[in-house]
């Protein structure tokens, strides 16, 4: 690699809100889409929520001569609605699906049925190592009374986990899609403290589009302006997030959004707004020192951020085990029931009430027992990310030099989960 | 680092059978190995099948004063059943449970509720960085005709793409654990292919233990003698396996197994023979030269075991999608019968006995739905791992010096993959 050497890669990221026979004028937007990226030529075009796996190959065809390499990341019963298309060959390629990912049963905001997921695929360019990772983690669907929130901090842990071992011998570390956390939220806060990445519309000097960089804004036709009530300018939920390692450098030289509509027709290629970064990728300059990742002062943000997470778990699988304890009562009750019912059976009297009660007992029964289970595995899922944020925190508070009165509030808030927990 | 520099690592491995209420003698089993590892004082100690928290709390106790870092890997709505025990403090943790691990109709069997996974410790030793994986794939319970072998080698597959990309940065690489896999079989040589990692049954020169190496032998008295009756001298499927990288030369000094019975008392530990290896680290010798993992002989059989593994889960999609298409004309007849009784019992006649059926109706249409969304989540799960395979495949390809003839053969038995895959 030249002393001078330099690396401009130019990325492309859209939530395409691409739901089959929902989502309004789907075809033409994606129509739309594979004309903008054919004629844009990006590097990687990162997408989420292609749910239709015919749209994806439609795009393939489509895109097949400006990026020749793509992969679409199954998982789930309908899929993560992750795909990426690359003008760069793709040496490796792999996926981490969430182990918790909201409630079955919670048909109507459907996310236990994709699967998501988080891909990541390893390029070679220029002799440099680059992951790129594309993700879409769980909706929020109501801010104030947000019951998937312990599910959301549990994938963010997953996925900063998930980079930080899987990127150890990356020079240059890329994270685009919806991470749908605000910038300020638990999840995005200890995803950056933990794998150090960070934010390029925080870091672009030259930034154009939306307001704050939101990427829900309510000038999109397609979005719900009653849920963007609260937020004038809108909402920053989905990110183009880097950092490199110690020898390089990766700089965002610009960072472009859509503004609630197509750049060329003037209808939006989706709900959400598309992000354009241009990032430049350099050996670090002799006089560069890098701000340091693991002084006292970040050490001590992921102490406190670490701490945040735990607790979030830790209620999260209260209410967990709070349901299945519930669903093991009516699971009681229905045994009962059926016992019951069986008596009156065979006793005669109230024998045709008796046996056209049977089925529907039988049905309670076996819901009460699907719930139960789904619960305990959710307390499991909880659990072992709250062990693991555990661990990390102990390693934390090691490394970090404590005063006593910082000691005694940590050992204080962490009493609770010492109980039944590590090392 | 000094020059002469060489770590010993005493490893310990053992499936612990320690069903709650169906193992025999598993407090009087869990408390002899506790007194076993106390006593060897092992650098590591990798327990599998650990069903029950409180046995993993009980030896977290007895074991304090030896191995002072553990830790419990939890997931599904049972547990993984692993977890460890180390002399060393452990730097990270993390885990990942694979994506497919049987069908949750299969009760008896039971796999499916355990949530299967592999474990993963990083330690720093000497300023030498080990990370240690603790696995335990689906049990085989028919070799003649086993339902679950593309379960298996997709959980193989993920096993060595998890540790493939989670390890890239560690000097030295040891996988323990229950497998369920004989050296032969697909999903081990998928295994040893695609990571490099190497059997310390293999390589070692001075084995001690039960004949060739088994794991489950006859001479054990809770071992099933009519399952093992095809293998006079039992089925080896618990491994220790390890790699250094390039600048580090890792050897198995000694392995040694139990042979049916505690080294001490005579009862075994478990149904599971115990492990033991004594490893060896050094710098590489100049003179040494580490055989090539990127060799044409190699390239040749990686290329052969992963064209294996892609035709053996191509047969589990089919199958898996069989399944959905059944339970969806289920759905079409479940739905019919509800109308038609409906209809009956709108009419009088017959109405009493409509209006009976009418609930298992409902429950037949529900089961199908749910079994509907657990083949195409399988489908989905397997279409994964073959497509990652597909990639590597053509990555191979591409690497390899191949002959016209050997290249026909290669896209003549792809053809199939393309029609639907990948770039």
């Amino acid at each position: 690699m030249k002393p001078n050497f330099s690396l401009r890669l130019r990325i492309f990221n859209l939530n395409c809100w691409g739901i089959p026979y929902l989502s309004k004028h789907r075809g033409d937007r994606v129509k739309r889409l594979g004309d903008f990226l054919n004629m844009e030529s990006f590097d990687l075009a990162l997408l989420e929520e292609v749910w239709s796996e015919q749209d994806f190959q439609y795009l393939r065809q489509k895109l097949l001569p400006t990026y020749p390499a793509s992969h679409y990341f199954r998982s789930g019963v309908i899929g993560s609605g992750l795909c990426v298309f690359s003008k760069h060959p793709i040496q490796e390629i792999t996926q981490h699906v969430y182990t918790l990912n909201g409630y079955p049963y919670m048909i109507h905001h459907g996310d236990w049925f994709c699967g998501k997921a988080v891909g990541l695929l390893v390029l070679h360019l220029s002799g440099l190592v680059l992951n790129v990772y594309v993700t879409h983690l769980h909706a929020e669907y109501n801010r104030q009374k947000d019951i998937y929130l312990a599910h959301r901090v549990a994938q963010a842990w997953e996925l900063a986990q998930f980079i930080h071992h899987t990127s150890k011998k990356a020079d240059v570390v890329l994270l685009c899609g919806d991470l749908n956390l605000h910038p300020k939220d638990l999840g995005c806060r200890l995803l950056k403290e933990w794998t150090g990445l960070h934010d390029a519309y925080l870091e672009t000097r030259d930034f154009k589009g939306s307001e704050e960089g939101c990427t829900m804004v309510p000038e999109n036709c397609y979005v719900n302006q009653r849920e963007l009530q609260p937020f004038p300018f809108g909402i920053r939920i989905d990110y183009v997030l880097y950092k490199a390692v110690s020898g390089f450098y990766i700089s965002c030289k610009t960072l472009r959004t859509t503004t609630g509509r197509d750049p060329h027709s003037g209808t939006p290629l989706s709900d959400h707004e598309a992000l354009m970064a241009t990032l430049c990728v350099r050996h670090s300059p002799p006089q560069h020192t890098p701000s340091p990742t693991h002084g006292p002062a970040e050490r001590s943000r992921l102490i406190s951020v670490l701490k945040e997470a735990w607790a979030e778990l830790d209620l999260g699988m209260a209410q967990a085990r709070w349901w299945a304890t519930f669903a093991g009562y009516v699971i009681g009750l229905g045994l009962l029931l059926l016992a019951l019912l069986c008596a009156l059976a065979a006793g005669g009297g109230v024998r045709e009430v008796a046996i056209m009660l049977w089925a529907p007992s039988v049905g309670l029964l076996l819901g009460a027992g699907a719930v139960y289970l789904f619960h305990m595995q959710e307390a499991k899922g909880l659990s072992r990310a709250r062990a693991e944020l555990q661990h990390m925190l102990g390693r934390a508070r090691e490394a970090h030099d404590l005063d006593p009165e910082s000691q005694a509030a940590l050992f204080l808030g962490q009493q609770e989960g010492d109980r039944s927990e590590e090392q």
